[in-house]
């Protein structure tokens, strides 16, 4: 077969400064899915946009081509609006889990597909599967048939969507190349689409914890989302939303699960609670149901009834016990003041350490490990008080994580307290 | 093993503007030696290289690792001095074959390790191996024995210089990294340097015909490569020349070496003769001999007589006919006038289509192949003259030959003559 261009032409644009063509990017994204272009030819492509940009119209064009990589979900025939939400990931952001059945709960259908988690970012699937029984992997047809029957589903996004951005993905993360914004934003994007949703919000995080570090980046991350969610008929919105400390008092997996059931049980922390509210609230709007208030319908227990039904859908048993680490440790606070710092990063490594992460893909992790936290910043402490709880399976990996929050953590003065999880919203305009 | 390095941290390091440590800089050419950092990794360094630049000790240091990739020659049991030339290739570029043994008859012996051509620039190797018998692979005792003999060595570099250089250059070929003025840089003076020449001359070439198209560019080239002949202490000089119009009347193989042995004989065009003196100038300066005129030496026809002993020490007979092409056609002048212009590229283009060149390492290419020049740029032409004959075995190759030289020539009134085709010396200072 006759090739329509040549990769080192096609470098040579984006290193050079020029603007690459649809019928560029269509190529590109085509042949090296079919392995016609190599894995060297694309890192060197994806440095050169890293370092020289991507323009709208260029990164729409390659989002559209790697969904055109594979195959395209449809919802079509559900009675229900559907909605979806993605987070950019974060320490002890659990959210997925009481936002799913809530949104279901006020009437629209939440198809999620969901990731493992990587580094010190956890992944909604490892959290769930701390759920006895629980299984992530549906079929299509499965998929749709418990959307219809429960209004929602978490599972695994299958091989068959986007998998240019499968093999770019991998690509990119051992090139130094993950950083680029146009690729970020494809990257999600391209799955977003393909996966069918009619509308979109966007939980784009920033602060330590968060892959932005710097609000700036968060906020072009969020811009470039919505404008390729608009390019392709999706009803796209982006909260920005504060990642310095973690959310809620547990960064783990089955203590996740647990937090996100008190939240769906009405109680649990402010801050999870404020975010999976405002969350549902535009997932509700994006689809058009902005008349019902996701506060009330949290507060009357269906959220609950949903959740329920939508672990034991997929074999997990809701009632069960949650796995318990067979070991702890406790630190505490050296003096009396107020926790003024409590670094996401430094919490989320700290829990990868114990064995709530993965360095690798394919690596398994504890459903039981993880750090359980006994005071948010912001709240006063008092010395030798417990203000992190360590746990893990292996006894051997508390050193590591203890090194991890050495400086991840400031007790002083009155600090001031966070008014809200959410900075900013980012709409089509 | 555990490694120093990850390739991700010093990728990310360069994307990042940051200068390489000589330790990161150590590591990664050697990791990607021995395979440790893979194709894709260093293609992305390569663009980040390409983009965000090396500085003077950076690219001194990457030289460096490169020759400790692999093995070094020694030429100092010699009776002679050393001097080496390289070229940065251009269309007609035969230079090599006359400047070798011009230089070995005044007295400094050349080791010439020369490669093949690649696209519209010819190379040596393929130039010589138009001569019944020659044989461009010797092994270092033969060449060293050689030298020594005869004072003049052309061959083929061994797979033991600068292994590195070998992986990267190809690896660069692909990945459009390739224009990087300090890949390049290092690249060239890492053989140069491994090959254990006493001095070094660099001709870099300028204008259509060349790689570095700008003065600029050839200039930052130069002064990089002379640096880095410095910093190794190896005495380096650079020419910078003209190559807007083609080298003397020839390009080709068969066709360029019967120029040569032109020049030998103490005719030869006015260029070709000038640039191999002034070459050879240069090279007799570097390695401590300027009393001697290489005019004289020439004239002498002393050149000639190493010339033969030089080919047929390689197994060549230097008395043979050369190749004839199986068919030729003329292009003519189509009105009366002054040739104002002969474009390097277009006729470099239209020899390498004509089958004296190749687009693939590897390809084999035809002795008799190329172009002879009837006119020079500034001569008068009168209608239906011939201005250029074309040569090949394959009279089919014809066309996309003839289309290359389409706009590659102009007739008009008076054009300025090119008064040297040295257009500066760029030495350290």
């Amino acid at each position: 077969m006759t090739e329509a261009f040549d990769a080192v032409d096609v470098i040579a644009a984006k290193r050079d400064r020029q603007e690459l063509s649809d019928e560029q990017i269509d190529w590109v994204v085509d042949a090296y899915t079919r392995g016609v272009v190599a894995d060297e030819q694309m890192s060197a492509l994806a440095m050169a946009i890293l370092l020289n940009g991507m323009d709208r119209r260029e990164i729409s064009r390659w989002t559209t081509a790697m969904i055109a990589s594979g195959e395209r979900m449809d919802f079509s025939s559900l009675t229900w609006p559907t909605a979806d939400k993605h987070s950019t990931g974060g320490v002890g952001d659990k959210i997925t889990l009481p936002l799913a059945p809530l949104v279901a709960a006020c009437g629209v259908a939440v198809p999620q597909l969901s990731g493992r988690g990587l580094g010190h970012t956890g992944g909604t699937l490892d959290k769930l599967e701390a759920i006895p029984g629980w299984q992530a992997n549906l079929s299509n047809s499965q998929m749709l048939a418990q959307l219809e029957d429960v209004g929602a589903v978490i599972c695994a996004a299958g091989a068959g969507l986007a998998p240019a951005d499968k093999k770019l993905y991998a690509l990119r993360d051992v090139t130094g190349t993950v950083e680029a914004i146009p690729l970020i934003a494809s990257s999600i994007m391209s799955k977003k689409i393909a996966e069918g949703t009619g509308s979109l919000v966007l939980d784009v995080k920033v602060g330590s914890g968060a892959f932005m570090k710097s609000q700036g980046d968060a906020q072009e991350l969020a811009e470039t989302m919505v404008a390729l969610g608009s390019d392709a008929g999706v009803n796209t919105v982006a909260l920005l939303t504060d990642m310095s400390t973690p959310l809620g008092l547990t960064a783990g997996n089955a203590c996740e699960v647990a937090e996100s059931v008190e939240v769906l049980a009405g109680g649990g922390p402010a801050d999870v609670v404020e975010l999976t509210v405002a969350l549902a609230r535009e997932m509700l709007a994006a689809a058009g149901k902005d008349h019902i208030d996701p506060a009330d319908v949290l507060a009357s227990g269906r959220a609950m009834d949903v959740w329920k039904a939508m672990i034991r859908a997929q074999g997990g048993d809701p009632d069960a016990p949650l796995p318990v680490a067979k070991h702890t440790q406790d630190i505490t606070a050296d003096a009396d003041g107020v926790l003024t710092r409590l670094d996401a990063l430094s919490v989320g490594v700290a829990a990868w350490r114990l064995g709530a992460g993965r360095s690798r893909p394919g690596e398994t992790v504890q459903a039981a490990a993880g750090v359980v936290m006994h005071a948010r910043p912001g709240e006063r402490v008092t010395a030798g008080q417990p203000l992190l709880t360590l746990h893990t399976d292996t006894p051997e990996r508390f050193g590591r994580a203890i090194e991890a929050l050495k400086n991840g953590y400031d007790i002083g003065a009155d600090a001031p307290v966070r008014d809200s999880v959410v900075i900013d919203s980012i709409r089509n305009t």
